[in-house]
């Protein structure tokens, strides 16, 4: 019972960070607004995370890119075509923007922005989650008939208008960066020979 | 002389928060490290910023966003194609992301990412920057003989895959993402009519 609720502070700790984080980025985010909005004792934090901030908020970006690894594999897996899953994952980012008033994009870009420079545990998560998300889209690529080496640079050149969109979309407050994203993207998956 | 001291402290403060934003983002800086850097009084900061670090941030923003848009319409108009003047951007934001080693991508993105959901000022900053960047880009294709409504709309994939390829070079500490968005994009431009 008592392991069973130290086990759950520890994921209410995490999740809530990783929600600052996604919002508001890395700075913004104090220890004290994450115990606060996890109803976490004081005590819970450097129990859990001896590395104090450094460590809650690595931790946390691990399982927030996780997620979004889990449904990018989910869906580049099932849609009928590469294209198909682009226009799914767009129509995914764009409902998050909407629903958060454009405060969500990327759960990682923020951080990777602020941090990745100066932290090693952030840099390395930050890097291994978008070597993920790149590898995937590539293996789709592939699946498709795209051969290898193409599909690689390709995959590259998808998850980064992807990325810039969403920083655009948060810019001006409006998905249509994203969408139009989209659009080009199609373009290019549909004339695959060309490429 | 007492007129042109206070000139040059306005003008030291702008400059400092400007690269401390571009280097750390808006919730890292803190008015006490602007002052320090820009070796200012105190007193000046609301003496030239009544708004506060608000007002001062998104002013540092335009300063900052300015000196790119420059460098862009300069280099745009300047080189003999879009494709050129392209891959001239790409090198200036190696070398850039080199020499901060990779503190430094675009002057815009960590604050957009940061604020532009929440603060106004940042948010108006941001999207103008971006908006100028795209026109620009889309007037140089115009001018290499792409039709208006296509040169728009690619003039926004181009600007989306540097930015994202930013994000990937900071968080991956490697430049390779940006010279692959940069293939990627001779690529696009040199096969304007299947476009």
């Amino acid at each position: 019972m008592w392991m069973a609720t130290r086990g759950k502070t520890r994921a209410r700790l995490l999740e809530t960070a990783a929600d600052l984080l996604h919002r508001q980025g890395y700075a913004s985010t104090g220890l004290n607004q994450v115990l606060d909005e996890a109803s976490a004792p004081r005590g819970s934090l450097y129990f859990h995370f001896p590395g104090g901030k450094e460590e809650l908020m690595a931790e946390a970006l691990r399982g927030a890119s996780a997620g979004l690894t889990e449904l990018l594999e989910r869906t580049l897996a099932s849609a009928p075509s590469a294209e198909v899953a682009l226009f799914l994952i767009v129509e995914y980012f764009r409902g998050q923007l909407e629903q958060s008033k454009f405060a969500k994009g990327c759960p990682v870009a923020t951080v990777a922005l602020e941090q990745a420079a100066v932290s090693d545990p952030i840099h390395a998560a930050c890097s291994r989650a978008y070597t993920q998300w790149e590898a995937l889209i590539a293996g789709r690529l592939v699946r498709d008939g795209w051969a290898r080496t193409r599909a690689d640079e390709v995959a590259g050149f998808i998850l980064s208008s992807i990325e810039g969109a969403l920083i655009l979309c948060r810019a001006h407050r409006s998905t249509a960066p994203l969408l139009r994203v989209g659009g080009e993207l199609r373009r290019l998956l549909t004339r695959k020979d060309a490429a």
